[in-house]
């Protein structure tokens, strides 16, 4: 029995927000198609000889592809109970994104290319093919990622200190007519480089001093690169152990949750299990 | 007493696909040596002053390895019970990619250094020396990889989006004339070369806003280094744990589980198990 | 009711070292202010373009708050009871690096860049503002690191030792004219580069020999990056587990231990705890 | 009260290798002095400044070392039971090593270089010191890697087939005239800096299909970076955690040890605990 729809606006919704019904799932799989097509025209437009033979096709292409999309964001604006909300949202904003470049490009040329911000939009795509399993683990990923914001946010406020401090020592050390290090930003871009251990060599300490004193830094980041990493790994461990450890049982007389494998009375009402 | 061998069909499967038998384990030493020789072969015919020297020597030896290999192949499918299974299995399509090579080579010359590919076979090697231990232990390596594949799906496809965005975002940047960020592509090739910390330094940053984006991406990426690790060592603890130290014996007078594998009694009732 | 000061050197006291009164509160949000104005301005300074038109500005800048920050560190000296207990302490020493360089500048021009050293005053951020929660988890952390400093120290040992070793055998063989591998200590800051896998390539193995050396290296290096990963790792899980979920209180009942934090009755005999 | 030596022999055997004598530390400590002393002469050597002006200072301090570290080794054979024992155990091998490149340097001038060895020997520190907390916190260490030893040389097997086939994939694809793919052990070391994340730049992909095959292996390097880690952390934990969850109370009916803390009865008799 088709539902009832007593507006269009209903109607627009369900199609455009909801995946479950068959004209949701649908449009759904077109929207995420459409996406990537439309991220891939923009790769490919940036290669200097696609470009100069199939530009004309490549801007025709984006033009449609934004056009559908701002038709899209606008019915979604139309069809949502809260449009104020939906704007606001981290969705909201993306699906905004996702639209801009295409005519910012008209005053500003090239900016086009900031359109791969639309490959966010294919984030939809665990809620389209609801993979619960996909979701769950992406949950346990993210849930341990935000306990351990914290301690993150400290750990990155340390390296960033030592990464001020061992910029300008090295600009203080190194500093001079022909090396890279020209001023302390400079210093820093190099601390964050070595610290990191990506070590481009675009930038390399060419004394004795410095050298020393970059070989510290480096044993120093070699240490702490393993702070992020131990941080990590005990959030991972602990989401990952819980549902093992704790019981799914009910007290059967006060109803909640969370006892332990070895428990024999309720934790919190003292019933016994 | 030999083992009465009703056709010549199972005589060849035994030696060639048990490894129990002498004859079969004789084959299995013989075939591991001549994987290895028939790879360094390969291996030192890429070498420019070996090859224009002994260029002729090195032909002749990887077409008799792999006649025989093709030999082996063949009575592979002819012994087996379903050659369609074995044919489509892991080391059905192995055992095929491994001759393949040379015949190409008549056609396009330099595609037997394709050839390394027999190095796969060598993975045989655990089969024919039956090292429990070892295939225990790389069990339990693969099932944490199996076990986290999930998350590491999940992980690698917000990698390839931080990727996709940071490229494009950084042929915006840099993009032009002298720079090495020529196009899409290779602005993502430099965002994995960061992200991933090996930082060639072939295509690096030169302008202001550039190396502070590098720099944002290098901390992302240095930050996100830690997430594979920690979904690999809470498996790896997780898998190490388990089967290992507890076993699932109940005791037979308290019914409790949980006991140790040297435990000859029950710890909590002192119960002989 | 204000608090009764019973001389001026107890009231720039509360006022200087306390952070809970409102005026030691203030003092402390202007400090916090005044040392990120200063670093940013000893930064600024070294960007060769701006130095050359606003110097004049930047040097004044810079005296001035110098001057301020020793009127600061003199009356920490007058209003603290145990005057050589602060300057011995950590804060204390900061306290009197972050303002010395420009003192030294008048001699050895360029030494002010050393004054980002100040940014470790920052550092007093979490005293301010009280958070507890930041405070609770970065002692996790630094706790992690302290419980760790042996398993580190020994593998710092080991890692200077292979260093050591690596970078006299490289000498010895790449070790001539042209190469980067002039004296074992370059070899040695070579293999610092290599085994922290920061890879800058301005030293880089042009031999055979060196690089199948290299190589080894690289695989070893790769090997015992885990080592620090799974102290601190191991390290990390240990403090987050213990102090979090479980509280040390004994069941008046059964005085069985071990309840979670937010149990309200035994988990074992169920008796009110 | 003076112990009473029955021979020569044996109050050598004590002063050399006891460390608890008074005489045995004093040995003891002047040894690690003169081996940290001769590497010292030894990395100095190698300055080429300081080389012209001291050679003949080094030279002669290096023969000096090498004369006493001879007569050292010559009376550990006297004096120990059972000669060959120790000349085949790891100190006798690295005693005899820290001698040998000086008299080598008569034939192969240079060879003085790998002296640095010595630096091996130093690892008697611990012993030296007995500083009990250090050697059962490195025995954590040492126990931890042993236990992983089969997993990690699974994984290297692993690793070096990857390395393998991608070093020859990449001579496929990039190999030519002024690439720095010049044959399969190039593209082997490549692969090696590449999948360590050393990434040195020396040689680097230039063609696209290259960068692409490059890109994928960055991504597979990132992945398994992941894995050796896994595997000490849990090593690591599993070190850590045993004496917390693990009593050392003995049974007092069997006076077997290792029960668990919950463990109200022996998990080998049955014996109440």
């Amino acid at each position: 029995m088709p539902k009832h729809y007593s507006s269009l606006k209903e109607r627009v919704h369900d199609i455009i927000f909801e995946a479950d019904t068959p004209a949701g799932k649908a449009f759904d799989v077109v929207l995420l198609v459409a996406i990537s097509l439309s991220v891939f025209v923009v790769v490919l437009e940036s290669i200097e000889g696609l470009h100069q033979q199939y530009g004309w096709a490549f801007t025709a292409a984006e033009w449609i592809f934004t056009v559908l999309f701002t038709i899209e964001y606008l019915l979604r604006i139309y069809s949502v109970a809260r449009p104020i909300r939906y704007v606001t949202s981290f969705y909201g904003i993306i699906d905004l994104l996702a639209t801009l470049p295409t005519y910012l490009s008209i005053f500003f040329p090239g900016s086009q290319y900031l359109l791969t911000i639309r490959v966010l939009r294919l984030l939809r795509i665990f809620r389209v093919f609801k993979i619960t399993r996909y979701l769950q683990e992406s949950n346990i990923l993210v849930k341990a990622l935000i306990n351990s914001r914290i301690k993150i946010s400290i750990f990155m406020f340390a390296v960033l200190m030592i990464v001020l401090i061992a910029g300008s020592a090295m600009y203080f050390i190194e500093g001079g007519a022909n090396s890279g290090f020209s001023n302390i930003p400079q210093g820093m871009y190099w601390a964050i480089v070595t610290v990191t251990t990506v070590g481009y060599g675009d930038i390399a300490p060419a004394t004795v001093v410095g050298r020393m004193f970059a070989a510290v830094l480096m044993i120093l980041g070699y240490a702490i690169i393993a702070v992020p990493t131990g941080i990590v790994s005990a959030e991972m461990a602990k989401a990952d152990i819980t549902p093992e450890n704790v019981t799914t049982q009910h007290c059967p007389n006060c109803l909640r949750e969370g006892h332990d494998r070895d428990a024999s009375h309720c934790k919190f009402c003292g019933h016994h299990l």
